[in-house]
């Protein structure tokens, strides 16, 4: 995330753009809105979810279903406390922050910092460092404009905490997980045993994770509730270079191929020697091109045997791998690709957003989504809500709802039906019409080209059925 | 949860055998284990997360995608305080405690006095009266055998608070929601004008839901943290008694016949006019007969206007549902069928779960869930791990994998493969073997009635897609 670009005024205007049609379509609402929002959380709405639900199960499909070697997990968000202490997280996970003394507002200095000096500015620099490099600057207050006004920089952990009681002895605290991966590691020899899986081989999961950032913006690429699809492969000492390499070229090949992200707005950021976490001998982020500039989408991340290490430390549970056949015990090393749904979601409505110029300088605004992504796959109209072609078009969708998600929409002039399906991303709009009383036809429109045919309603599902594969 | 029979013997060892075979089959493990757990939370393993995943893919397309008047939803976890203040969480989610002050276990007092005086026995009770009881009959603490030991009973509040920190002035108390209603209530208004659907319609949700039960028992019946599927029905006042017989209805329906669970074991169990929530004109209880007793599956209560009267009024918002055609404005009625995925799935094991006795006093452990709900579909065996036989068998698992969840299993005697899958509830065993290479064909064997049939290699995909649908 250094090096993600200023935001510019098209750019921003790009966003908002996709924040209205978002809310219009029932993609993303703000969250708890009728209370006058709450800050950084976001609420989905009846086709957001179809698109989140699609995404996972994409993904669920070509990282567990298809592979012989991964297997599926859901841990809980409530864990342990000293999972957290293993991991590094009570310690270390944490974001540096001042506090304005006149207004109140808290920033994250290092980004503050970034914002004023541009990207680097506040890498490697110690908290000493970085408050006295604003104080000297006498940078002001980005809320009230003071200046002088800001306290010293301090640590913040970035995980919610709360108390699981069940004693009058002090409830403990327990943390809302910052990431599902930690989840995986402490299940990993309960999933060996069961499976009797040889390594290399990978758990994944997809779930909620919490982290309490004081960053928030650009929609929903960074909220404070989000949702992780992780995967964590293990694999013997030595081969990790070689399983790190595979995994990013298989991710990349599921977002192009599968998912539908156009190839060029994906690039792949390899982390500098200096900017890896320590225990980790190399890091890729597969990069997205958001409006406000490249972000990183898909982390992947070679961790050696760190985290096994750490829980067999504080667990004291013996965590190694048996190989019987080579007759050696090890601890496996993991490769971790783990990538966020919501900033994946984010992606998928900015690569699919167009405003399309038509004839007489109309616009349309279209939702260009892949097949698999979109919410719904077709939709059916009446032309007019009488003479039987609303029954007409009604009996079609029954016969069709078995099969897709798909949607009735008798409201409004066709061409105001086929903007709203536009911005909706549906694929194919069938329309039933008064020849269709007459030979049993329909015409069917295709969202990208706008090119209608005409063809028997009795074909309608083996049409759908080869296109919507 | 009332009328929930007391653990006897032979049942407490049914849902022993259950825990056992979760585990040992990958269904569920101890939440956090190598850390010695952490009380009431489980984790989910390869073969549980599919299960899960079925159960919810199996209710969002009965309540969902099959539909013409269901919508779906997928709100944040984190709402804003106001929402819990409007719906009467902060003020009446409440259980009365009573702790312990030599041994300091907290116990629940209510459920505590019925344990020991039977069903109903703090019905209409008061704390006073509550704490008097117990004083008067010198119940013994359950944890150390005190007597004359308890404190006074108080209320404890079960949403689990923590905080959200963005500025100095003392960051927000927020909760984890104790249930996914409210995120659709408040979103009423939303999902409304983006569908333009007519009342009657419905919006639907799944998701996580945190409690701070102090009474956690029956293994994944009642744990802290969980899972919902829910429901709500907005309907004209004055239909909500049709539509609430119409949905426990659907429910049951839904139970037997998509889920498969035998009808004998489940019950619907009306609310008595003392047991109503004040604001709710009709419960039903849709309950199944675990081991323990009958318990709580699916709750259907018609909750008329009080969610949406009482966020009206905490919000200032109109959240009134405008009806063009009869020219009114009005709140509407709410019946909602409310289900606990973890409940459902302790359900379909319970269920599903089997010791037979087979010739020679042998004894089979066999999970019969229904099709549609099993993790994996279909097993491939190769008799030996030798001879061609296993690159044929892998060879066939590959062609059937784009399909269904299939596992390749060469370990072990071809019985003990058997019996593994028995226990993981696979419906079909498929084992290649020395004739498959000459004849082409393969031994594909039935979980409930173990017969065994021969059939052509190229006729596996057709066999299986007509009985697994």
């Amino acid at each position: 995330m250094a090096d993600m670009a200023q935001p510019k005024d098209k750019e921003e205007q790009s966003l908002k753009s996709i924040v209205a049609v978002s809310k219009r379509r029932g993609f993303v609402f703000p969250g708890s809105e009728i209370y006058g929002g709450l800050s950084n959380t976001f609420d989905y709405g009846p086709n957001g979810v179809e698109v989140l639900n699609n995404l996972k199960r994409l993904w669920w499909e070509y990282f567990v279903h298809r592979r012989d070697d991964i297997l599926g997990l859901d841990s809980s968000i409530l864990l342990h406390p000293r999972v957290w202490e293993a991991s590094g997280h009570v310690s270390n996970f944490n974001d540096p922050l001042m506090d304005c003394k006149k207004c109140k507002a808290r920033v994250r200095v290092d980004k503050f910092l970034e914002d004023k000096e541009g990207e680097g500015a506040a890498t490697g620099k110690s908290l000493e460092e970085l408050t006295a490099r604003i104080i000297e600057k006498a940078y002001a207050c980005p809320t009230c404009g003071s200046t002088g006004t800001f306290t010293e920089a301090r640590q913040f952990n970035l995980m919610f905490k709360t108390a699981h009681g069940a004693s009058e002895e002090g409830s403990t605290d327990i943390y809302l997980r910052p990431e599902t991966a930690q989840g995986i590691f402490i299940n990993f020899k309960n999933v060996n045993q069961i499976s009797r899986k040889k390594v290399p081989f990978g758990i994944a999961q997809i779930g909620k994770s919490f982290r309490n950032e004081i960053m928030a913006r650009q929609f929903i690429f960074r909220t404070r509730e989000f949702e992780q699809m992780e995967m964590e492969f293990f694999c013997e000492p030595g081969t990790q270079k070689e399983w790190f390499t595979y995994w990013v070229e298989y991710c990349m090949n599921w977002l192009v191929n599968v998912v539908g992200i156009k190839r060029e707005n994906l690039r792949v950021r390899e982390h500098e020697k200096e900017e890896l976490s320590f225990y980790s001998d190399a890091t890729s982020d597969i990069e997205y091109k958001y409006p406000f500039g490249w972000g990183e989408l898909w982390g992947v991340a070679s961790r050696t045997d760190y985290d096994l290490t750490q829980h067999e430390k504080f667990s004291s549970e013996d965590l190694k791998y048996h190989d019987l056949e080579e007759k050696k015990k090890y601890l496996p090393y993991v490769v971790e690709p783990a990538l966020g749904l919501n900033r994946l979601f984010l992606a998928v409505l900015c690569d699919g957003y167009e405003e399309e110029k038509l004839e007489k300088d109309e616009v349309r605004t279209v939702l260009r989504f892949g097949k698999r992504v979109s919410p719904m796959k077709v939709a059916i109209f009446p032309l007019m809500k009488k003479d039987g072609l609303d029954d007409k078009a009604k009996e079609i969708y029954k016969d069709l709802l078995p099969h897709w998600y798909v949607d009735y929409d008798e409201g409004g002039a066709i061409g105001k039906r086929y903007r709203r399906h536009d911005e909706i991303g549906t694929p194919y709009c069938i329309t039933v019409d008064y020849d269709s009383l007459q030979d049993g036809t329909v015409t069917i429109r295709e969202r990208d080209s706008m090119k209608q045919e005409r063809i028997a309603i009795s074909s309608i599902k083996s049409y759908l059925f080869e296109r919507l594969v």
